[in-house]
């Protein structure tokens, strides 16, 4: 029996509410329990220099925690001076899944910024954080379109992401961070609507696994995805 | 008319929930109109270093607002490596507000940190700030007496904030981010349950201001402050 | 009996020397008792980017502190690779303070930058800048008018400013260390030659004070700062 | 063809030296074809402050490129005054890859620090730096056995790294700077002699892939670390 | 005849003042022509940390430019967030050049940090900085002694500084900053009462210089010391 | 006896390899007995924006340790935020150094960026990188010949370093890091092949040194010079 009482295969209750920030052009609230992440996109006419001359657009991603998330109140980064080695690296995922979806020569030069903030942590930050994201670039596509700024959607599939894991033995879907602290190991896949895979993270906290075990995984992040992008299109719907 | 169709005299709709952050001691979701902030207290075991020996307590405070917060998307200051001289003033402000109203002893020798992250601001962040603070920091102590680390209550008096303005020579309560941007004058007013003023500050943004249009939004502060000490009663009742 | 023997409303003695730096357009040592601070104002012809196209120029200043101004030595703030909160807020207050009295199109698309460098501390440092600031101001716009780089004076008045605070439950003028430590409530006025109040900042260190007791000390505020404009007035005349 | 003209499972040539650093108490540098990396072990008697009393040891990493490892010069990290996210990512996979394959408590609370410098990148500069750290990494062991600081061989097994990617539609092992530039898929594996999992990490950089693709990936990996283990086993013999 | 119409081996008015910072145990401005600089010494019952058990006392050096002491106004080093390579070059070399001729033991396990501070600067900031910080030393360890805090005095000799260069082939001593900018050769020379050098560093500008060229800047600094330790000997007598 | 049992005439065993590094215009790897350090030039066509319309080129150079190249192991700069005054004087004299004896006019308005990163250090590194450093400019300066980039050789003549100290009494040439921990006095001369001295660097790190000891050290530098220069010729030949 997994600490949360869920059956192995059992996504937590995921919710996807679009329109939470008056002030973005995409925004949805994400929940996975717990777990909750507000999501919202900004577009930039003016992107990075580099794409000027491009002839396409860009999809970059900042990630935060608010202090107080977690059961023991974390610093501040902007008081160390930096984004943690882990922010960064979440950054960048969150940037590359949705660029994976997207249309670049679509957007034309320009670039929209993902901010997912999290206002609650318990376990699977990263991966509820691409799972509202892809909700809120697509209320950005929609409102650029009613504005005539774009005349071709961008978005050319759904991406979700979900964390799996194997505890005792077992595999096991969408850890939270009870779970995620007793897995033996601990992997991250983010897959698209046509069950194409864009980013596989999997790691060994103690013993190293088997390529069956992988396998497992694989299967149950698979089901778990189908289910986040059924819920993706009754938000966006 | 003043531009929110407000009367001079009144506050916007203001909200406080308490108890929205699972994992801190005391939390507070302050609205002010569309402003909005999370408030969250948290209890330090160890403070700083200074606290040691000192017998009594402190509360300290940070202030953040999330990037898309607003109109046009700022900068996160993490990237910047520092907070900015507007945020620092604003958590100086905050920490200096609570403890006025606090005995500082009876908390012992730990530290509550405040922190305060504007969701969405639309004007006035730092003053509701202080207001939803105030009911995290009860819940805090509220907690802290259910588990007999405190015995008696170090809250001596409620504080809130408000600010007021001069807009085309009217005074007016409580400025909404266009009525700011439209106001001369701008003055924020920290003021006690009792009625004691604990900070003033206040700025001509193009022409001076005499002592009696001074006078004008202080007395204007005054009733805002009531009201909004009358709200913090029924938040934590 | 105020810890400095002087009457309450006694200003210490006040000194504003102009021309003492060789190589600025403007410049003021300005003394209130042992408290030392030379300011200069250095014209720029390039200010900042966003000025370009404005129609006017702009004021800002700095403010630091000798390592060995005060009774203990301080870091030198490089080596916390950031200027302080406190050092942040009183730029800011400085900046304001100036600009409230200058015609800022009459500059043209120029910057000025007030430096204010504390030599010796002995209370009031944030007050005595401004009113050296002034001088060294006014310096800096005969030198431009002398050059025919402008030709109307920018100045439309003096500015000034000065520390009142509540010691022994007495309004006390233009505190010293020893009785800005020892005062429950401290509060800056920064007052233009017409009486016009330019900026307000109170705090109470301990307990709130009232309306009465705030209006004491501005109307303290008020004669101080008429006896600084007269010397203002004698500096540059 | 590929575009190094190796066959779709052939390695670069890898080399292994021992010893290559005087003050080291372990080193080696490695280098698979023009990429090479020099690692060094360094034992620190007092390890972070966590580690004391929690009964075992730890191994951290720090990875660096000189500023001309790459065709373009790049700038050194400290003028930007931090790591960059890619740097922090791949210091902390090192250090993940090898604790996973060390009993930590026969270390005793010790800290052993892997220093990854890149004196030339053709591409696999982390895959080559966890493969040339173990050889480090067990040289430090011997030298620490050899002087009585420890007993117990913490090695529990070898752990190697190398990329897959597919290019042009086949899998291919071990890729160059040119063929990483132009491959649909990037990913690197960390497996120990023993044939476990420890890390993955996959990457779509156009288009996704599926899970039959994966697994031709995990197969080359696999006989890739094969042939690793080999060498190290040469070079430790 | 050279930009200052000064003779090749002439100082320029130098002098040295003592006593002027109200609240350190020693300080010195010090004036070489229109340079000006402060020094204060402050001592510390706790100095750096590895100072413990060494039974021997230390002295750091800091050296700063207010942003106006110069023709064009310089950045503050705060506002890049570190000093420069430049200060702190200048900075290591006055706390070399002191503890060269202290007796470190006789000050026992304490520090004194000497401060630097650029008032006015025309040339030879760092020399004049060394020759001034020699008199704000002694005058602390004179206030030392008095407090009985140590009982033999730690100074064993003077020490002062001085800047020669070759203009149009004619060495020439004590450069301000005209001379300096048009000079090929630039050398500072560190040297004792008794006439032994402590630092001597010589940089050409543009050509390389002989071994009697620099020998003629030897000699007319040591006239020139010999002439500033007559002054320093005036100034603490 | 110097600790070396080297004659104190006598230089370390030196080394000068060419064309190390795959991907620079010019590099060298140098060797002085145990010290070694890799130079490389990188020729950048966009150089710092004050080159252009200056006419000329510019040569500067960056400097750093490994981490484990000395017997403890250094913490990375990186990780401080910033180098260190240490690493900023050295890569300042290695700039000075080269740009000595380099027709910048000839170079054209670009910039050449020398790289020394010190693989292993036992002394010297500062004017081991100096002589490596010019065999690495050398080499760039006929890749930029081969390409017609320029069509003159830029170079004017030689410069190499070398350090020398007074080791119980004896001057004593090229110091290791025993040696150089042992000496009295540490001096780094830079001079060209002509003889010309570049820059000179004395300091007593314990008594004053006399004028005839100086000249004892720069004899033996310019023997050294002389030698290094010989291999320079062989290296480039």
């Amino acid at each position: 029996m997994r600490p949360s009482k869920r059956a192995p295969e059992e996504l937590r209750k995921v919710t996807l509410e679009r329109g939470v920030a008056r002030y973005a052009e995409g925004s949805c609230l994400v929940t996975f329990g717990e777990t909750r992440v507000l999501c919202t996109a900004s577009l930039e006419e003016r992107g990075p220099s580099w794409l000027r001359g491009s002839g396409k657009g860009w999809i970059t991603a900042e990630y935060a925690m608010l202090p107080r998330a977690t059961h023991e109140r974390n610093r501040r980064e902007v008081n160390a001076g930096k984004p943690s080695g882990r922010t960064q690296e979440i950054q960048r995922l969150i940037g590359r899944s949705l660029r994976a979806v997207v249309n670049l020569p679509a957007i034309g030069e320009r670039q929209i910024v993902i901010d997912c903030d999290v206002l609650q942590a318990d376990g699977g930050t990263r991966t509820a954080s691409i799972t509202g994201a892809w909700v809120a670039l697509h209320e950005c596509f929609t409102w650029m379109r009613s504005r005539s700024i774009i005349s071709v959607d961008p978005m050319r599939d759904h991406v979700a992401a979900v964390s799996c894991g194997i505890h005792k033995g077992t595999p096991i879907l969408d850890l939270d961070y009870a779970e995620d602290s007793a897995a033996e190991t601990d992997a991250n896949f983010v897959i698209t609507g046509s069950g194409g895979i864009v980013e596989v993270q999997g790691t060994a906290e103690v013993t190293p696994f088997s390529e069956e075990e992988f396998l497992g995984l694989l299967r149950l992040a698979k089901s778990g995805v189908a289910q986040l992008v059924a819920l993706q299109k009754q938000a966006v719907g």
